[in-house]
């Protein structure tokens, strides 16, 4: 399998400062995060490639098959394995394009109306328009009855905890991440992906894998803004709290609202913004 | 049709502080990027769904059929439209969903093997494996033949440039930008959205649509990071140089090579680092 790095040769300039420093140009080897395509198959048939980071692959497939209620526990899967072109005995590729290949558990199947062909199935055939009820997969257990609740002094120590977890990001700085927390703070696990989206199906395809799921009185916090896609993966996978550290969409605090998450955004520093559910957090 | 922004109601906490400020909790209302899904159909064929920030919705579907090689001149459009359930005589859904409509010219075809398919027709039909030359897209002019020169300290000028011409960023912090410029660093045009391919998708769709394509000459600056998705983007609209603010992956870094394209990354302050077509850069 490929690595989660890769070097390439770079040539850094920097021009001449105010301070009259000359400018300089230095040859030197970077440290870039991988971006390879990830291909998932399930029962025989492809699902979705996606372009990530090498590295935590079937919980990346897993994950994902969460996201979409294709699954919801670990009996779900009879079998998940990658693919990558040496295991299969099919030589002579270039090493690109993985595949995780994925058999269901008998009678799990993938619905043919799943979110991604809503376009198809919307209610109305001639403009396609589709609601927001249309867009949602809706979760195997509602969130609202969640009782954990959240200290703000506690989030605000989650984004530090993440960075420091990060172990790609200080070398390549082009990764996000997710970390799934427990209410009291502390880090159960922690994903980087080039793709924030596949940073939380590493997650939760991790837990699922560890059948912890649903995630009941757990946060995740995510490096960047929070979108409608990552507000449902939350809510698929069963989280009640929903961090992150820049902005939160519109239909991603819409989204929150109807299912019953909480979401916090701009968690920085000393200060946070919270969207919907505010009854989670604890004085 | 829905706007840039959306206004929600948010609790803003702020944690006391070393100085002993008291916590404070206000209310108040946030402005935040509108996020909503846009259907692209062609010729009465749903072909992808995308969740984008409304606004310059023609020019995100005219660039998003660029970039997958569909078309490249404004000729290549019968007719482009907007169907968002007011005039398409629909009425009775919510405002959710709005769908472009593209009817190509004839002749003009999605062909079957479009890069998005790749899974299915990859050299390998057993393990599903894919070279690079399978995930791209051909451009129809060679880059390497381009003969402009860009001065680093135009292009250490650019961010700031950019960053002016956010209308919506500034007021949510939730949106990426893509900006387009001549070599000399004249700013030609910009546009937001949620999702930087979609930035990039409504810049080349506004150039084609202006029938300025190929952008020979061009330089183009994304607000985050360079991945194989944006570099495929630029190739395909002829622009000979990419920039990021942040850093690009392996697979953008080999792409670019490949393809001739200048890949400029880390584009910060007074420094930046150059990964390929340094040639292109003037003393």
């Amino acid at each position: 399998m490929a690595g989660r790095t890769a070097r390439r040769r770079v040539l850094r300039i920097t021009l001449p400062d105010e301070a009259a420093q000359p400018a300089a140009v230095a040859a030197r080897a970077d440290v870039l995060a991988a971006e390879e395509p990830l291909g998932i198959r399930v029962n025989g048939t492809a699902l979705t490639m996606t372009m990530r980071t090498p590295g935590d692959d079937l919980e990346l497939a897993a994950g994902f098959l969460v996201s979409e209620a294709v699954i919801r526990s670990p009996a779900d899967i009879a079998e998940i394995k990658l693919c990558d072109g040496t295991s299969c005995g099919h030589a002579g590729h270039d090493d690109l394009g993985n595949i995780a290949e994925v058999t269901l558990a008998a009678g799990v199947e993938v619905a043919p109306g799943a979110r991604r062909n809503f376009m198809t199935t919307s209610a109305c055939g001639v403009c396609g328009k589709a609601s927001i009820a249309d867009l949602c997969v809706r979760p195997h257990a509602p969130l609202a009855g969640d009782p954990a609740r959240f200290a703000p002094a506690m989030l605000a120590a989650l984004p530090d905890q993440l960075r420091d977890a990060q172990r790609v990001f200080s070398r390549t700085g082009g990764l996000h991440a997710a970390g799934l927390f427990t209410a009291a703070g502390e880090l159960i696990a922690a994903r980087e992906d080039v793709g924030r989206h596949n940073a939380v199906d590493k997650v939760v395809g991790w837990a699922l894998l560890e059948d912890r799921l649903p995630l009941a009185g757990c946060a995740l916090l995510v490096s960047g803004r929070a979108s409608f896609e990552l507000a449902q993966k939350a809510i698929l996978a069963g989280i009640p709290l929903l961090a992150a550290v820049s902005a939160p969409s519109s239909l991603a605090v819409d989204l929150a609202e109807e299912a019953g998450l909480t979401l916090v955004g701009f968690l920085r520093g000393p200060s946070m913004n919270v969207y919907t559910g505010a009854d989670r957090l604890s004085a």
